[in-house]
């Protein structure tokens, strides 16, 4: 098979970023064997430093990266404009008040003709329109999948495999925090708070868990839905919230004793609804799923209801979305 | 966008062949404003008769087909032949002792220049290796999403929307037919004959249900996963089958008393083993779908356990992914 490099540059190398710098690494060779596509990372950025190397960064450079090692003089916007590659993987973390850095990375790596693949909800979000416009203008892709479900294919799903499908409507669960924490409050019968502060202890939710347990994260991954499959122009203020810190193990319980659960659940239509609530879900509905689980059902006029299942959250999971939004660029 | 005119053959009439036409009438515009192509049925071919026009056949022409009124002398073979088009659509009825006459439609398309989409499982499941290589050699490309899962995607999500994941295994319900009769019998504590009885009535098994009821179907889909995601060469002899008819109500209510259904599962992984047997689903997994659904989860070494639930059938089903596979081909 012809091989083609493609050359990638990783801007942010937190969990996300070093989980792709990873993934890369152990699959290298099986993508060049299936895919005809040699990757090499050319550049890493991150607070803690940057490295460059046109014949692909060495293991040794990455560890002392990560070891908090500072590596040479230039900038994260630096690597994106003056390194040669194809691919920029913006990682960095999400604000969604202003987008930043991500959306000037973004920016910047598409006026420099670089394709981009990002996990960050906050740029997306912001300027769904005006990023899609910009790669259109520069005949680049942008893709985000990382940014929906992590690992749980929704976007890609919708275009390639439904292709042909009108989608009416996608509700699911997108916010692993909250759907453990309430699985846990209904299976042990356990309060709000106790439950937050185990999943504060294991990893699962934030020291400062607002943005999940309130219901933002999963309204941004709404917005990003709204603007890149339903077309419309919606932002963050264009959807109704409301958050989890409020169920009680009594509601849980009522709800049990009915036959329900009760979950975060997330709702866009093709009428323009957007909205996050607590609701009921029959115990037999395909979006009961426990723990940290992602959920979405697509309501198509051709394929009916589809459901897909998967782990919304993790490095590897997320590396594994970025990864496969590289290949679809180039097959 | 630039229009490219692709025109399609539709090679079987039955419900999943005319739901095609029927896809195609109402999303036409639809697709030629979103893809970039122009979907033109030119041919038709049945054992009732066919039709063909190079500027596109008419809904009165396909009305009469229906109503079984004899359309000119071609056969299916000279439609396939000599009638220029893009994409064969072949939805014969499945014939997996021979394949038959759908090998024939598929191989004399590639060497006649078209591509193939088909929902034909016997062909793929009998010459899977053979058929890849002449699509190959031709330069075309062959496409069976419909085979296997009806609406829900299964072939095309590992291949793209996981693209760069190695699949260890893939499990789950592939026969809605046996699915709905487990599902009848735990729900309403009634004997396998009855419920089997029930779904002759409304049309969910068939009148010789034994394809369905025996794990034939289910076993042939596997052999089709196998070859397609596995890179096996299996045949129908390679899986081990065990279907649904000595299930008995009593067993569904144990399994209910311990958190359990029973569900008629598929098995492949990527050790060769290739199974298909009566298994103890636990409720919350997410393999647990009732009616006639359709379910597959997907364990790969990235992204972990994907699963994805749709209808497994359904003529308008069908069509989608016979329509989202023609549409990949040109995107």
């Amino acid at each position: 098979m012809k091989q083609e490099t493609v050359r990638i540059s990783i801007i942010g190398f937190g969990y996300v970023g070093s989980g792709v710098a990873e993934v890369i690494r152990r699959k290298r060779e099986a993508i060049a064997r299936k895919h005809g596509i040699d990757l090499k990372i050319v550049g890493i950025a991150d607070l803690k430093g940057v490295i460059a190397d046109e014949q692909g960064v060495s293991e040794e450079a990455i560890r002392a990266l990560k070891a908090g090692e500072k590596q040479g003089d230039m900038t994260s916007l630096d690597i994106i404009r003056d390194v040669a590659h194809e691919v920029m993987v913006e990682t960095t973390p999400t604000n969604v008040e202003t987008g930043e850095p991500g959306l000037t990375h973004i920016i910047t790596a598409l006026e420099s003709g670089r394709h981009v693949v990002t996990s960050n909800k906050g740029p997306i979000a912001l300027e769904y329109q005006k990023l899609m416009e910009l790669a259109a203008k520069h005949g680049k892709e942008i893709k985000f999948e990382a940014a929906v479900g992590g690992a749980m294919p929704i976007i890609s799903l919708v275009r390639e495999n439904l292709a042909g499908n009108g989608v009416m409507s996608i509700k699911g669960i997108l916010n692993g925090t909250c759907n453990y924490i309430l699985t846990r409050m209904a299976e042990e019968d356990l309060p709000y708070e106790h439950v937050l502060k185990e999943a504060q202890e294991i990893g699962i939710a934030e020291t400062d868990p607002s943005k999940d347990i309130e219901g933002v994260d999963t309204a941004v991954k709404l917005v990003i839905l709204a603007n890149s499959i339903f077309g419309m122009n919606a932002t963050y203020n264009d959807v109704k919230v409301v958050g989890i810190s409020e169920i009680t193990p009594d509601a849980l319980k009522l709800a049990n004793d009915a036959g329900y659960v009760i979950k975060l659940i997330g709702d866009v239509d093709s009428d323009g609804r957007l909205e996050v609530a607590p609701r009921l879900v029959p115990k037999d509905d395909p979006l009961n799923v426990g723990g940290t689980l992602n959920v979405a059902t697509i309501k198509t006029d051709l394929a009916g209801e589809i459901t897909v299942i998967g782990k919304g959250a993790g490095p590897i999971e997320a590396a594994s979305a970025i990864l496969s939004d590289i290949i679809g660029i180039y097959s």
